[in-house]
């Protein structure tokens, strides 16, 4: 088995490099892409090719061994696309197209796990969200990867790729230096209450939202990999609790004090903070896997992984 | 009012060249582009600029003098793009990628309509179609067009273009001559009742499609062009009927004897032939309109428009 994982240096990249030799024990190899990285080599058997996939130079030298999977978690926020339109459409657009074409024509088959994002949906209302759940996408970041979905479901069909889109939630808890994320609450409210810390939360505390570990989308990532699911784009199970709820688990696994004060950013709760509740079921009759429970989902969170 | 015409040579672009000098009297500049045209200059006032939109430099020199408005019908067929994927992805993805994004910075916020198409939607069941109707498109064709869509609602959003997408059924009564669409049976029956001569029909006579003369998407198309919807995808009203009643209906208008006999096209049916009704209230709230009744289509598919 050779594995491609693209983004490697990123939140979710970071958890699947360090998941992928445990999970392939064998493998023949196991290569890390990202634009660069905050070290050098590292774990044995693992390679970092540093580079730029909208480069087809780089592109070309990196997909001409072959591999047999590649994870594409490569991508730019959705706060910092919105503000640089340039290089959303640069990394968040034409990079899929440019990768998944040069793919298909390499290895026709391939297996591609793509990591998309509930910002597919849009304005989802009140109502539950199921798989006929209409994507109207209200930022740029979430037109550019529900694009990629309609891509690689079609050369899926086609039988060029075997792809499979993941829609992940804001994955926490993300570092606090990681910025760019309009989610970023969701992952500070961990941290502060765990440091004991004072936090003034943007959004109202009943808002809610849709909760996931980093860990559990390492998960999924490595499910989808072997996953025959018939649909190409899977929505994930996740957990469905208030920015309350989840700062009062916090506390009880950590033994600290919620401190924290709620505001009322209207545009941060319409996009973040207003998850209506979700029938995942297809997903979980594929084996995929949410957090066990909100006390799960704050250990997994403030693990470190 | 500039105005610039592409895919000019078709079905419906001939239909919107004829409408254009009556609807602007007063047009600084109308142009028609596509690959090449049958017949050199013509109507006064209307200049004809043939080349290929995937070319950069034509695209440059088509739209550095400035227009106004934008109608974009160049494509391929469904059936063509889905034996020919390269053509497909040049003209059906790359061209329109291209197109809004130089329009886009020569003209911020200029009006741009799109001819899209209910290929969006692939397989849509039984329920009504309404504008929450999920878009899972089952051919490359409609995965293009989805995508277009999807990005030009984007560039709206962001006020980089004034862009609206109309979703148009297969129009009727494309020349016998045009090959290259599953569909073309919805516009064969009505040539060949009108001629008096037997037709063999691929699918049951219950199918049921959606129907929509050229001149109809003729006017939905310069309605378009001054309309204050809020969505940025319009679909349009269309009639929902049997292929055994639009049958009756050409036979009827025109004083002949119904010759058809029906197939059992599985495939065709499915796609085209399986229409549930749509629910085109907001369409209708801002304007457009379908053929009053098959009588009327009828007129209007064989009027050679």
């Amino acid at each position: 088995m050779r594995i491609l994982v693209t983004g490697a240096e990123g939140f979710l990249g970071r958890g699947l490099g360090a998941a992928l030799p445990k999970t392939y024990p064998d493998a023949q190899r196991i290569v890390l892409t990202d634009r660069s990285f905050a070290a050098a080599g590292g774990t044995s058997g693992i390679e970092h090719l540093p580079g730029d996939l909208g480069d087809p130079d780089f592109l070309d030298r990196l997909i001409e061994p072959g591999f047999d999977l590649v994870f594409h978690l490569a991508s730019i926020p959705g706060g910092l696309a919105e503000r640089d339109q340039t290089l959303g459409h640069q990394v968040n657009l034409l990079a899929p197209l440019g990768l998944v074409e040069k793919l298909a024509k390499r290895q026709p088959g391939l297996r591609f796990v793509f990591a998309s994002s509930i910002a597919v949906y849009g304005d989802l209302g009140q109502e539950i969200v199921t798989d006929t759940t209409a994507c109207q996408p209200e930022l740029t970041y979430g037109a550019h990867k529900r694009i990629t979905e309609i891509l690689l479901a079609d050369m899926t069909r086609r039988g060029v790729l075997s792809a499979i889109s993941l829609r992940f939630p804001g994955l926490v808890a993300r570092p606090a230096t990681e910025s760019g994320h309009g989610s970023a609450f969701m992952s500070q409210i961990f941290h502060s209450i765990a440091a004991g810390e004072p936090y003034t939360c943007p959004v109202p505390a009943e808002s809610t939202c849709w909760w996931m570990s980093n860990s559990a989308a390492v998960d999924a990532l490595l499910h989808a990999a072997g996953a025959t699911a018939a649909q190409s784009v899977i929505q994930p199970p996740v957990l469905h609790a208030s920015v309350a709820d989840v700062a009062n688990a916090v506390a009880r696994v950590t033994g600290q004090t919620a401190k924290v004060t709620f505001g009322k950013d209207a545009t941060l709760q319409r996009i973040f903070g207003a998850m209506p509740r979700l029938d995942a079921s297809t997903a979980i009759s594929c084996g995929f896997q949410a957090d066990v429970d909100l006390d799960a989902l704050v250990k997994a969170a403030l693990s470190g992984d």
